[in-house]
């Protein structure tokens, strides 16, 4: 009763052997056990602080070169054109088939929705009562951090305007907009724009905190942390944003020292701490449960203490604290639509990938019609199709590869993080409202967020709503454990609970304003994303990190969850300038 | 903007007051910090290992006294009947209900569900293609270690019969019924009939383990486990099951020593290792990566690896891996119909709790009504109904407690419970086929189950068909993250890649044996339940696990939740019989 075996060991007599054994020498528990468990987790270590500062093999930045390639230069032409199908039309497939397409290959991307691209890039549009309105359903804030996005946006001609991650006065002045601006560690910069300063508006710290019963303004809880504190038996004196702050910067290495001592600092936060879940890296940083309990229920921390704390560490590090924020003029969806837009005809939706063939000379992509597509005459064609190329890029998330046939299979490591890496869930629910109710008297704001201990849990007001008197509210945003609540209900459930949360806050008068429209978007639930993004549990990121990105054979793998920024739309560009710069100099 | 505090220690002002206080001077951050922290621990510890021994505070075993109270005798009758309402008619709502009925209590039963009760015992029933057949949607198994449902089945008329957790010969003769047998730490028996010897088929090991693409059978792989560890890089010499059952051993307490020993030895174990997830155990074990790998996919490990190893531990201590299943004829539903039909009008359907109000008089339960109930006049009734009563049991999922409001709010620690314990995702897929082929040959067995890396992950096979030629085979069951990928799929999609599970262990004829009925069940997608049971992440054990239990003024809480035997019916009993003694004696 044995079939062919196709585990790590017999794989290397494939004929991906090549590849399978460059990978294997590097990582872990592939390779005979040559090197001890600490060598390997040192050089793994390496490997993710290298992949982590962007520095490439040589000591380049490679955040200068994915800028120069992606923004000022592209690709170089080919004289050899490729057939390349680009499975997946998030920011990842999408930038990837553009930056190809123009350096003169034969891109043809294959999207499993029928009605849209974007992935979880994805903005509500036209579903409110006030056309003029719109929400997001997925990304939502760009980092001034994540330089290629940013620099992306504006080349596209998409308009980007500050989001308000912390909320100002109402008649405040917009913040003017500055360009890009990198500094490599290099001594290099990069930019797109003449040096502007940033003028914008201070915060007001006018929004909402309610935890235990006790309800302040941002600003009062900033000035006296010590009532709120008290409702959870926490005598912290700093607001939990600051004592958190402290908590992650402490094992973190200066952002100002010279690149190797960097890349030395972050090779042992990775080696130390890599089998630690947040809640253990606390703990042994000696916090006591009240002062866990007060974070992580103001600082959104609490549904995810059990996943690996180096993540939250990259992130913190990544991303400072007082960090600005961007958004896109028309949605995030105008970004990708921009994108797809380029491509023209290259783009099928209702196209879904369920097996990939590899052969000597090329890869055959099937895939099944998700639109109800019929021939003219009626009679429904066959919704199964194949599409042949020299390459292909995966650029869907792992979850949904796992209902995916590859033949010959992917590799055992591959196989391992398709599986088992966790995929976090996340949910927001949006309702529409009449007016901008929280913007109106002397204690109104606009932007920023609220926070609750009701399941709502955070609440987050448009910065800018043009052409409408209304607006709508990101009621509830969760995730983890908070998320998965309000995924078991129903639509309207979920509409009926938000609304009760922004009335617990805000008063009955909510029941006035609400227009009587909302819509949820559950990442975990959608059939097409299957989670929000990876969120490692302690020890996945030593043990799948490097296979997300191995190159099997002819296909490549593109996707925010092949980068150190999952969930971010940076890394997902990250991947596309990788793996286009891959298939074009094969 | 401060409205009236409920936090901790603002709650020792109230009502409330004598309770809460009473919990807060032995649980760990209720009380001013007048402990230090390890003393806290080793008090809850303690708590914790009386608990899972079931030693009451009088050293007294409380598994023998819920059991006479439960078959034996009853509650004593009352002389001032009390009005109680209890909240969730499943196992442990229905227990308890009919506990407090038969002592001359007045009791009602609110269930959400309009058309069933149970919970999540849940049988699937009438919707097959041959209506003989039937199929768990939850709780399938029962075992011998777990005396109070095996007995409260016996007691009820219940046919129970084995269940082949392990494959037999198909024509091996059926196990004999054995009367149920508990051996307390105090020297006394409790049993429902004679001594009886336990004759039972061998197991027969002809299931298929199906990974890295090498397949083998169950008595192959136990027999030379290298070929399929090769899979995975593993030199582990001994199966997967027989490795992991040693590495928990390990720090285990053996079950014969004094009872006195086996507390301290627990209380021990509870205070080490709280903080440790099953991987750090793991680990810390020196267990190399491929070992947990293997591990991990054979023995259905890898998606809860980041959860509490202390579960993994209890479970593994209380229900040793030899131990004995029992299934109920008819289907597990059974037993909770008969629990049900033993209330007749007490029980009443299609009314979904959505708040509690408590006086110094009584409790008043509103419901929304789940069922469309109308008039005969065609006019539509008020959905919304209330409840009066003296005490309530709260007996539904801490999950869906999260969207019902408490006035008063309940204590901190109970919030905090209901909105973070982990409550993880499990999901069955079930198919139909017109014969049971895998019985079939030289190479058949029956029951028992089959593992697979592809998504189907376990596949289970029906312990007894009667009355047809067919059987529903549970053709995929997953937990966690193995589950959330299901979890994303439509019903038509979880049918579709189940059967292709089947196809790839079994080969094509199950698509001729299909019958093309099949259905799924998520215990994280389903409304009422929101999610299959409480896995502890670490550090919620100790953080919340008391707290699930403590009396809030007039209310009690009872499932399975506030046991230390989550996911199983006996826990759900024990707490039945628990909170029906707390009302009775108050």
């Amino acid at each position: 009763m044995t079939e062919t075996v196709i585990g790590r060991r017999a794989l290397l007599g494939t004929a991906l052997a090549a590849s399978a054994f460059a990978a294997a020498t590097t990582s872990a528990c592939q390779a005979p056990q040559a090197k001890t468990d600490s060598e390997r987790s040192m050089t793994r270590s390496r490997e993710l602080a290298h992949e982590m500062l962007q520095v490439d093999g040589n000591g380049r930045d490679l955040t200068l070169t994915y800028l120069k390639t992606l923004i000022d230069t592209g690709l170089p032409k080919t004289d050899a054109p490729k057939r390349i199908i680009v499975i997946g039309a998030g920011p990842a497939g999408l930038t990837a088939a553009n930056l190809l397409a123009d350096a003169g290959h034969r891109v043809t991307v294959l999207e499993a929705n029928a009605n849209r691209t974007g992935g979880r890039v994805k903005t509500f549009r036209g579903i409110f009562s006030d056309p003029a309105l719109y929400a997001e359903a997925g990304a939502m804030r760009l980092p001034s951090a994540h330089p290629l996005v940013l620099a992306l946006a504006d080349t596209l001609g998409v308009r980007r305007r500050q989001f308000h991650n912390t909320d100002v006065q109402p008649g405040a002045p917009a913040a003017n907009l500055v360009p890009v601006r990198y500094r490599s560690f290099t001594g290099e910069q990069w930019s797109n724009g003449p040096e502007t300063e940033c003028r914008r508006p201070a915060a007001a710290g006018r929004t909402l905190i309610k935890v235990n019963g006790h309800l302040v303004t941002r600003a009062d809880y900033d000035a006296d942390p010590a009532g709120i504190h008290t409702g959870f038996g926490a005598d912290l004196t700093a607001p939990t944003r600051r004592a958190l702050d402290i908590a992650m910067h402490r094992v973190e290495v200066p952002a100002d020292l010279p690149i190797d001592r960097r890349i030395d600092g972050w090779t042992n936060i990775f080696n130390r701490y890599e089998d630690y879940s947040t809640h253990r890296y606390l703990m042994e940083r000696g916090w006591p449960l009240p002062h866990i309990e007060a974070v992580g229920t103001l600082e959104n921390l609490t549904s995810r203490l059990h996943y690996g704390v180096i993540p939250a560490l990259v992130d913190h590090a990544l991303i400072r604290p007082d960090a600005t924020y961007w958004e896109l003029e028309g949605g995030t969806a105008t970004l990708t639509d921009a994108l797809t837009d380029r491509l023209g005809p290259a783009v099928l939706r209702g196209k879904r990938m369920t097996r990939v063939e590899q052969t000597d000379g090329g890869v055959k992509v099937w895939t099944t019609a998700e639109s109800g597509h019929e021939r003219s005459d009626g009679a429904p064609i066959d919704p199964i199709e194949s599409f042949d190329a020299d390459y292909a890029i995966v650029a869907i998330p792992l979850t949904s590869a796992r209902f995916c046939t590859f033949d010959p299979p992917l590799s055992y490591a591959k196989r391992r993080a398709i599986t088992e890496l966790h995929h976090d869930a996340a949910t927001k629910v949006l309702l529409e409202f009449k007016t901008r109710f929280w913007e109106q008297g002397p204690a109104g704001f606009r932007g920023g967020g609220c926070v609750s201990d009701c399941p709502n849990r955070f609440i987050y007001f448009p910065s800018h709503v043009t052409d409408s008197d209304g607006g709508v509210v990101l009621a509830s945003y969760t995730w983890s454990d908070d998320a998965m609540r309000w995924d078991s209900l129903t639509e309207g459930e979920r509409l009926h609970f938000a609304l009760g949360g922004m009335r617990d806050m805000f008063g009955p008068r909510v029941d006035a304003e609400f227009t009587g429209v909302g819509i949820s978007q559950s990442w975990q639930r959608a059939r097409y994303a299957l989670g929000e993004a990876v969120i490692p549990t302690p020890g996945q990121l030593h043990e799948h990190h490097a296979a997300t990105r191995t190159v099997e054979g002819r296909l490549h793998f593109a996707g925010d969850h092949t980068s150190l920024k999952p969930a971010w739309i940076e890394g997902a560009l990250e991947s596309a300038v990788r793996t286009a710069l891959e298939i074009h100099t094969r």
